[in-house]
């Protein structure tokens, strides 16, 4: 399962290319736009008319020790965090707090490899299968793999899932790549789920219900775009299954850092205050400002698109969204561009045009799938623009593919 | 290797127990001391000394991309936090920083994993063996076997090694849990070592050189007492491993929180200031303080041990120290007790007296050993040092041991 591809996980996935650098160091029209990486840099626009509403001051003397709250399962978890959390999810309504037990992580990463942790027997004598249906979101197979473990495996797509015995399913909600809403294709009794609702935030999808299954994972990443704090949060239904992924946090890294919870939950409550009418009114607020933004971005890509037969985008039916009170479109954060069969790589097409995706194939389907990111800051997302017109308008397959 | 008790490890290493928390929520003399972890909370009264003088103050706006530094082989590094660490190691003299890569981590647990990640070949027919001579540092053989990885296992005691094929032997220098200056005891041209120097700092240990060895990982939890934060660093010789840490990092988190980065390059800048004479003399410098204290915690332990013949801690030679320029004590962080033969279990003596420490047995040596935390806060200190006299004065080994 664990293939060629996966023996250099990094350049494909997260860590910066020679080419990502350039992107960032070199300001003008010949650079190479990196979309690589979901890095969701367009939300600063936001958070710096925000000012110093959101400003956290932490002294030298504060949160020195590993524990933020010792009579909590989880013991590293900072009550004012959790607080945060549940008001948020209570907001938007896009998850059931209640009776759940909050498990922080370094981002939801590691959050995914505690809950395999805690649903993998340490005694079993085979290693669990873990699947997603494909398109699947292209570190899990990574996750699952990289130490090698003989609690759990990759057994790749959900859909071609036949083999025995207990395995975990992974249901990206809505999905990434492709933005679809999923639900548990296997369905088997010896199974186990892992809800990632990374992206069931109003800005990318209609809240349609509030979420409420075994383990759920969020990240303050696509949230608010706060990638650089490396917050993750799981709500877990089971006492066991929290207590044994509060474990594996505890060995992997000793719990979280206490900085980051506490500017996450800073972010959180001023994002929550200002839709409960407890803060003033001279900002937009977040969600709308956010969903604005990514609607606009979607609109501008598929005017350009539908300029030609090159790509195809998904399509995404219109549905009630309880937050918004009306309905709204899906509007992923990420593009799951798919090319015409002649063209072939899509990723290499746009490569030629110094736009770096993520091929289709590293998550589990053809490489005519490319995967962009729709969150990049705001000049890299307009020179995009202006390459992808260029591309579509003079129909132009660079030599050499 | 992994026996059963590592099949239950947190409440045997980290994670609250009942005991902890009445230890955190009981202020009275009747309380559970909580010495079982090293949670350095005894700094806290340094850090209130210095008042605002490392007050971080971070905006809603700032460091939301998951990039520090493009262009750093550690993409997710502060620059700023990097040039701290090699100030501070060049004040203290204490490593070697030069031609050196800087790979920051989630604490240096993560760091441990992610320097086994680099050390193991992905493709090896056999995982490679994981040693340290005992006793050793109790969280190795956990944080080398929870996740049952087929590129390495735990092997036990270095000194009794005696398998053909590579291996990884781990140096904690000073050691813990017993202080005392270690080197590699295979010393095989197949090895791989890694020198965990967490404790080589002035407060706990005379700086008789540089170190300079190829991997070397330090935490900040120790040097500074900043626990909460998660913040460690390696410094690693060679390039190809370095790059492999990062991966491990990138993959596992998406690197390390930006906000922790932010405090600690903060407080280590104040730390190195004071020393350069570019910060007013006000408060006493923090290794002065922190070295006084925990010579002053030592005295008073080993008055009480010396009163009779029931315990008994190591000795240490005294060295000379280039930081300080004269010759000074070790004064570990934490206290390695023997105690006498017809004593039995020394945890289990201590746990009667309401005081928690490791069993020696999680250390790879017998159970008449315990350690115990000197570094915790100045009520539980001062708490455990009359219960340790009431224990030594009456002979008072309760019924039922």
């Amino acid at each position: 399962m664990c293939g060629k591809e996966q023996a250099t996980p990094v350049s494909k996935s997260f860590a910066p290319t020679k080419s990502s650098l350039d992107a960032i160091t070199r300001i003008n029209d010949d650079r190479i736009i990196n979309l690589d990486q979901g890095d969701p840099m367009m939300f600063e626009t936001y958070w710096n008319q925000m000012g110093d509403k959101c400003t956290v001051e932490i002294s030298g003397y504060e949160w020195m020790s590993y524990f933020a709250d010792a009579g909590n399962l989880c013991w590293f978890l900072l009550p004012g965090l959790g607080d945060a959390i549940k008001r948020l999810h209570r907001t938007v309504g896009n998850a059931v707090t209640e009776d759940r037990y909050i498990v922080v992580g370094t981002g939801s990463s590691q959050l995914f490899q505690a809950a395999l942790y805690a649903l993998c027997p340490p005694d079993a004598l085979r290693p669990v299968s873990v699947v997603s249906a494909a398109p699947y979101y292209s570190c899990y197979p990574q996750l699952t793999e990289f130490l090698r473990s003989s609690l759990y495996k990759w057994a790749g797509d959900a859909y071609a899932f036949e083999e025995e015995g207990p395995y975990i399913e992974v249901v990206c909600n809505p999905n990434n790549p492709d933005g679809i809403v999923r639900e548990p294709v296997v369905n088997r009794d010896d199974g186990k789920v892992i809800h990632d609702l990374a992206y069931y935030w109003p800005q990318y999808t209609p809240i349609t219900f509030p979420a409420n299954h075994d383990i759920m994972l969020f990240t303050f990443s696509k949230c608010t775009g706060h990638a650089g704090s490396r917050i993750g949060w799981a709500l877990v239904k089971d006492k066991a299954v929290a207590a044994k992924m509060v474990e594996y946090m505890t060995i992997a890294t000793i719990g979280v850092s206490k900085e980051a919870q506490l500017r996450a939950a800073k972010i959180m409550q001023v994002i929550t205050d200002s839709y409960l009418d407890l803060a003033p009114k001279d900002v937009e607020l977040f969600f709308e400002h956010a969903k604005r933004a990514m609607a606009d971005r979607w609109k501008r890509v598929r005017e350009i698109v539908a300029k030609s037969e090159m790509f195809s985008l998904p399509k995404y039916p219109l549905e009630y969204c309880h937050f918004s009170s009306n309905y709204t479109m899906t509007n992923p954060g990420f593009a799951w561009f798919k090319c015409k069969d002649d063209i072939g790589d899509c990723s290499n097409l746009f490569r030629r045009h110094k736009i770096l995706g993520r091929s289709g194939k590293f998550f589990g389907v053809d490489a005519k799938y490319c995967r962009l990111s729709m969150i990049a800051d705001e000049e890299s997302f307009n020179l995009f623009l202006r390459r992808l017109s260029a591309i579509v308008e003079t129909n132009d397959v660079p030599s050499g593919l």
